[in-house]
C-alpha cells in the first residue's frame, strides 16, 4: 500500500496542477505554516487584517481567486506528454453505488466497458484534487490494477470554497432541506460543483484527472430531494433536480468531467 | 507506510471506541452504505422521515446522541489491558506549532521528557476518533518509534457534530470574526470541544486515545483573537478567550485530554 504524504502529493501536484495552490508558496509548507494558526494553543499576536491576508495566501481551497486569473477547467489538462497512459478495454470503476455505475456505463458505453469493484477506501483530507489522486493511487494499490475513482464537491464562494471535499458530510448531517441554512449568515451564495475522474493505469503509475466545474447558487430545496444535493444547487434559475437529466448533462460539473474523460479514453483505449 | 483502510480502522476501534459508532450498524458498512445517499446520482426513492432516520442511525458523527447514553469523557478508557504499552523517558510529540509544544512539553514535564519532531502527515477523512489514530500510526512508521499526537476538533450540535475535524479548514476560511456565521441560520447554537490524545509505542503498534470534550456555545468573537477559535467558544457565560489561562486549563477539551494522558504516563513511564 502506498503511504502519501504532503510533500509527495505536492510533487506529484506541481507537474500539472501547480496552479491550485497559492502562488509563491511552496505547497509542502501549508500545513506546516497554517497549523499553528488552526488550534486554540498560543500563537504570536498578528492584526486580523495581517492573518487574514495570510490565510488568503496560504489557503489551499484558493480555486475562487485562481478562477479570476485563469478558467478553472483548463487548471487540469489532459494533454500533457505524462497522460499518454495505456487504458485496457475493461476498466475497473471503484465505487459502491449501482446507480452512479450505470450512469458512467451508459455514457462511456461506447468507449470501454466499464465494470465495477467496491473497494473501501478512506479518503484523506485536502483539496479536491489531492483527495482524487490519492483515492485513485490506492484504489489501483487495491485492485492490483488500472482503475477509474470519482470524487464530486461543492464549494461555497462564501466559505472560500468549503465543504468542498467535505461536502457529502454536511449532507449526510443536514440533508437536502436543510443544506442551505449554512450560508443563511453570509450574502453571497454562490456555489461550484466540482466533478474531478481520475484515472490510474496501475501501481505506481501517476493518475490522470478529468475534472468538470459548474458556477451556480445554493438555494432552498426545489425539486425532487433524492439526487444529493440536486435539488439545492441552481443554476441559472433552475435547481440541477428541476432540469431534464439530459439538459443537466450539457451544463452540469460531471457531465463536464465526463466529456473530457469519455474522448481522453477515445484516444487511449488499447487497439 | 501503513495504508489504512475503513475496515482496518473499524476493527481497530471495535476494541476500545465502539460506542462511537451507531448501534447495530458495522461500522466498515458506514461509508459503503452511505456512499450512495451522497452524491448527485440517481437513487432509490426514499421519504425524507425514512432518510432522515437511516442518516441519523448511519452518521459516523453520532457523538451527540451517544452523549445522551454515556458521558463521552467515559467513551476512551484509559485502562484496558491493551493499554499497558512501554514508553519511554523520552517521547516523540509531532507537532509544527511551537507554542503548542511548549504547552504540552510544561504540563507533562514532571512525567517524562517532551521532544520534538515536525513529519508532515496528511489527515484522514473520518470520525474524530478515526483521525486521530489514522495520524499516530503514520507518524509512528515515519519516525520508526514511539510518538505522540494530538488532534483538535469543534462539534456543532445542530450540524451533527461537525465541522468536526474538518473545523480547522474553516476557521482558515472564515476566521475567528466569522465563524459563528456559520450557525447563523440555526436555532441550536450549542457546540463541544474535542481534544484527543494518541500515543503509540511504534511501528505495528496500536495507539491509545486519551480524549477530553467540554460543551459550550458558539458565539460571535469575544476576547483575543490569537488562538484559534477560542473567541467564539463560549463555556458558561465566558469564552475561552476571555478566560485565565490557568481557570480555562481546568475545564478546557485539552486541559481534561491532558490530565488523562498525565495520569496514564504517570503510570507507564519506563523505570
Amino acid at each position: 500500500m502506498i503511504d502519501v504524504s504532503t510533500q509527495q502529493l505536492t510533487s506529484t501536484l506541481s507537474d500539472g496542477c501547480a496552479q491550485t495552490h497559492a502562488p509563491g508558496i511552496p505547497a509542502h509548507e501549508h500545513h506546516r505554516e497554517l497549523e499553528p494558526h488552526l488550534e486554540s494553543f498560543p500563537q504570536p499576536a498578528i492584526s486580523t487584517q495581517e492573518a487574514l491576508q495570510r490565510r488568503l495566501q496560504q489557503y489551499p481551497y484558493q480555486s475562487s481567486i485562481l478562477r479570476q486569473q485563469q478558467p478553472a477547467q483548463n487548471l487540469l489538462s489532459h494533454s500533457t506528454p505524462s497522460d499518454m497512459a495505456s487504458v485496457p478495454k475493461h476498466l475497473n470503476f471503484i465505487t459502491g453505488n449501482k446507480n452512479k455505475l450505470a450512469e458512467v456505463q451508459a455514457i462511456l458505453g461506447g468507449v470501454i466497458e466499464l465494470r465495477n469493484q467496491n473497494v473501501d477506501l478512506v479518503e484523506i483530507q485536502g483539496t479536491v484534487e489531492e483527495v482524487t489522486l490519492d483515492k485513485c493511487r490506492r484504489a489501483a494499490e487495491a485492485v492490483n490494477g488500472p482503475v477509474l475513482v470519482e470524487d464530486t464537491c461543492l464549494c461555497f464562494k462564501a466559505m472560500n470554497d468549503l465543504p468542498g471535499p467535505y461536502i457529502k458530510w454536511f449532507m449526510l448531517a443536514l440533508g437536502p432541506t436543510q443544506l442551505h441554512h449554512m450560508l443563511d449568515g453570509f450574502e453571497d451564495k454562490s456555489a461550484q460543483a466540482v466533478c474531478t475522474f481520475a484515472y490510474c493505469e496501475g501501481p505506481g503509475h501517476e493518475p490522470v484527472l478529468f475534472q468538470g466545474r459548474t458556477d451556480g447558487k445554493l438555494v432552498a430545496s426545489r425539486g425532487p430531494t433524492v439526487f444529493g444535493w440536486d435539488s439545492c444547487f441552481e443554476y441559472e434559475g433552475t435547481t440541477y433536480a428541476e432540469m431534464e437529466k439530459s439538459e443537466k448533462n450539457k451544463i452540469s460539473h460531471r457531465g463536464k468531467a465526463l466529456d473530457k474523460l469519455k474522448e481522453w479514453l477515445a484516444s487511449n483505449v488499447q487497439a
